[in-house]
């Protein structure tokens, strides 16, 4: 059982809650997002110990705002869920732009930060561009302790020159809660990586940071495991979530993975939140990079997140799939277009 | 070793160049397409005695036209093999139909044919949306012998009517070599199942069939295997075939297969065949067949296969992922839109 | 709903269940194995109109055994669907040799035939070993057409003489059904290849043939799936079916295959068919064969699929997966120990 | 490249080869293990500029052990690696139990720790039947976050008390890097779960700690990303590593995971490690156990981790793959002789 307590709701509307609970289950967790939640029993996918507790005893309390049972999902993400009224507009504002509304949300630039003159050459391209963001990452999760693990808060200071001069937003990796309080003073959106989708101890770290996170899904994370992270973030206080679609591990090998954009109409059917595609990591494969790209447009995306570099052949990293500054104007050239075809 | 006979070779010539490597080589093997290729040795990805034969003694042999090694692939689907000249254009004509060209490809229809009032008011919807085919199964390869297996030869008839009514191509599918005559005189384009994507016996069969044929991609064939598949049609003889992606098997279980559009990208750089994608079954979502078609056309697909139905519900099979005439009116005009916006 | 007919229903009774289906239902279909199936409606998955025929009006009829609902699944392969009494004994003789008892089944020998002399060569070492029966493949399902595609006719009088010198029996497949009358004429046991599982004209025609059937699951085939290509064997007439998993396609990369060995203990609790693994394309590695070998012995299975060759590094194909008698010859001591001590 | 300096080498010898490799290339880490690795350039999978730094320039310099090339792999934990004399012994000591020699590991106990009885009761009952360990999480990845997330450091109490009480070892995750020490107070063998391999962060800091870790294949890694995630641990000083193969996601929906037994070989082949297979969550089918701990052991694994609980209908989680403590038993004899059948 999920117990959402209404915004106004008081320690001790909250306190008398959690005693009922805990008179009739030995298991009651609470989490403080925006709105206090209560679990009691096994929770949303919990054993057979779901208890006895009927809703009725719970939801006509004082401060309760909605009873949930097991296997509710995710409720916070959720476009609209009968207790627990959405919001009006689709997306949320980052520093006077607006993500998930009519214009799409194009973040391009290099796999890792390098020197700041490459990062200029870089931010200054992609901005003409029409690139809303910069992305640069300084901290690397790497498949091996002996490749370039990222330049860290040195690469974070540079990337943040590059967008300031050329009025991007800056969008960046952290791999360890440790680093967010460094990449906040830096980065306007964290992001997660596929590796650490499943990572609950940062999730619920981010969930407390006061900026907005891109959360990339994990390499082999179903749909629902991917609104199941999302669902730790906002339910442990930040609501604002991009989620990106970068490739699922399939048997193909032809492409690096495989782009799956079916997520796109079934997460906008499932979940308010923004949805924002990468064609680089999805394909793998520079000369695929813009067709892709063409395609999550036109599937309904609300963004691209594209690795573009002045000189992909000697990028640091993921060089087979960064595009020049001329493909990627070519795609923010093709997303307008689209875009105003099927408005 | 692939040993590619000129158009002009003569039966004598053949006979000198089978001589001389049977000479060499325990194995040699002939097909007869639309030029005679001979293979000796391991063949293309043969085994390890692929044998001394040296090129110098075939290449310069009259009426040899290229001598490929072990392991060329699939040069008669390939874009421009340099021994092997390409036509100058794209694609090929049915009916006075182009495929393959500027304007989409576009088959629609019911998954099994019904009866013949449903399958006109089908085929008359359709048409007047703009399809340029009607696609409706006869014989239906299923996963239980006590399931629906189709309508059979009175199936292809009342499809065929349907189609001349609305001046509609019609494709259908054989799963069986002993259907091919039958089908052939009712259906304009043979199509091969998923399921049997690698029945190699099935494939040499319809290579030698005078009618085009859209070959579906199996549920776990890497594009390499699938181009394989395409070669066995080119190299018995038929060079008109419509490459068909319709969706890999993965973990995902929110959709029914994951649509693999880096497919349409990478096979457009491997092979000048025309490739289309099918939606319905890519998904098996009705609420995704609108997203995903839009995102096939603008990743450069040039052509679409849907599951129309007058009455979705009611449909006889795949009933869950089966549209209405009105929402593929809004495909087609959506298909419209985007090309424009690319051209 | 899947009507099963007694052993002893007469041609009348039969006719007088299809009459008082057709009056009920548009589709009524008929199956001949060991007993009469008749399916109305949509069948075990069928789409939207499975119609309101109740069970009552059927299942007291006269020649009528059991009526099943749609989605009764796989009732002839099944361990002991309640109506139709399993037989009191697991498995079924072959030429002597019981298949699914006490005694493991071990087919051992090369991909491909080759030569008499490497035949018999290959056929006296595994039967020294204590091999069961003689693999050698006659007809090839390959990728490429450029491949060899194995020596035909020729090729299975090569391997009968070499198991009949060694007192074997003899696998083999075929890829057609064209094949099966004259494969049936050397071979003791027809090998549907994991590119044929979904066959279903090929799977009907075994099904009718008078050869025990060794069924390879499909690269991409659910278990679900697999005894669902069974049940096309036994409802068409052949109850004589060995299943044989032979390795999955996954995003693995260092082997060929993932070799499910779950699909052991699944199968056995969900059928009464006999059950063998290949290790040898279930890995694609000689140096992995022997330790999956004794593992699938240990899973429970009732026999192995091995590709063995007196000259591995020379064999014309698979050489990468195939073992000397050497290792063989300690697989099958394995074989034996394991068995004795999990007795 | 990757240079491994000697175990003897001084930090003067060090900062030498550093400064050499910095005069060379921009980017040069280190690594304090057991010994110092230092890497320049892209480093084993790095991108275009590995840089001009020939072997020759370093190692002849004083202090480096070996100079291995950029995509050198897992030389640390690979079997002998020729510059790196591996040890002679298999295996390490665990508070006198020897884990990957001649006795098999085998770890039991509930997926979560519960109340501190029926804690007692299985920990009494698999050490009855054999068990080295107890197994018992404190602290749960779950992929909502409404679900139980396990006891914490009162859970990791009451398993240490049953764990001694029984005197087996003790095994439970850790699923942040704070929560290690607290963790290292309570239990020998610090879990890694299949969520979080790709963690480097924890695996760093887990690389420092003083206790052996049991590192779990994430749910679509593939063994040379497996092997990557140990290379971060023994590079970063802990030699006492455990790899654990616990299934893979594939699209099979019968079991939970797909178990790849394969890797066990493939494994034992590539790696000096011990490995250990989890038949419960590579099935999650009570039914499936005991075939599959049979398998593994036949494999040649060198342990088992084995979810048991006094109850299973009524465990907090997993109940659907967890045992009886009487099945557990049999699988405790079963092992016993397949070990030595095959001794």
């Amino acid at each position: 059982m999920i117990i959402v307590m209404k915004p106004s709701a008081t320690e001790g509307e909250i306190a008398d809650v959690v005693e009922r609970l805990t008179a009739e289950s030995a298991r009651v967790q609470r989490l403080d997002g925006e709105r206090v939640t209560l679990t009691a029993g096994g929770g949303a996918t919990g054993g057979a110990t779901g208890g006895p507790t009927g809703r009725g005893h719970i939801d006509t309390m004082p401060g309760v705002d909605a009873v949930l049972p097991d296997g509710a999902g995710t409720p916070m993400v959720a476009p609209r869920e009968p207790a627990i009224p959405a919001s009006e507009v689709r997306g949320f504002e980052v520093r006077g732009r607006w993500i998930g509304g009519d214009e799409m949300f194009i973040a391009a630039g290099p796999c890792s930060v390098e020197d700041p003159a490459t990062m200029h050459g870089i931010a200054e391209a992609v901005a003409g561009a029409g690139a809303t963001a910069l992305r640069a990452g300084a901290y690397k999760p790497r498949t091996s302790p002996y490749s370039f693990q990222g330049m860290g808060e040195e690469g974070l200071a540079i990337a943040r020159d590059a967008a300031d001069a050329h009025e991007l937003l800056l969008v960046s990796e952290v791999v360890d809660a440790i680093q967010i309080p460094v990449a906040a003073r830096y980065v306007d959106i964290l992001q997660v990586g596929a590796r650490n989708m499943a990572n609950t101890s940062l999730l619920r770290e981010l969930g407390r940071a006061r900026r907005p996170v891109l959360l990339k899904r994990g390499l082999a994370a179903t749909i629902d495991e991917w609104l199941g992270a999302a669902e730790y973030l906002v339910s442990a206080g930040n609501p604002h979530i991009i989620l990106c679609e970068r490739g699922i591990r399939t048997f193909e090998t032809a492409t690096r993975n495989t782009l799956d954009l079916n997520a796109v109409p079934v997460v906008r059917g499932r979940s308010h939140l923004p949805i924002v595609v990468d064609p680089s990591h999805g394909t793998g494969r520079r000369d695929c990079v813009q067709a892709m790209a063409r395609a999550a447009t036109a599937a309904g995306a609300d963004g691209l997140l594209i690795e573009v570099h002045v000189d992909p052949d000697n990028a640091i990293s993921d060089a087979a799939q960064t595009i020049t500054p001329e493909t990627f104007r070519r795609i923010t050239r093709d997303v307008r277009a689209i875009r105003e075809a099927l408005a």
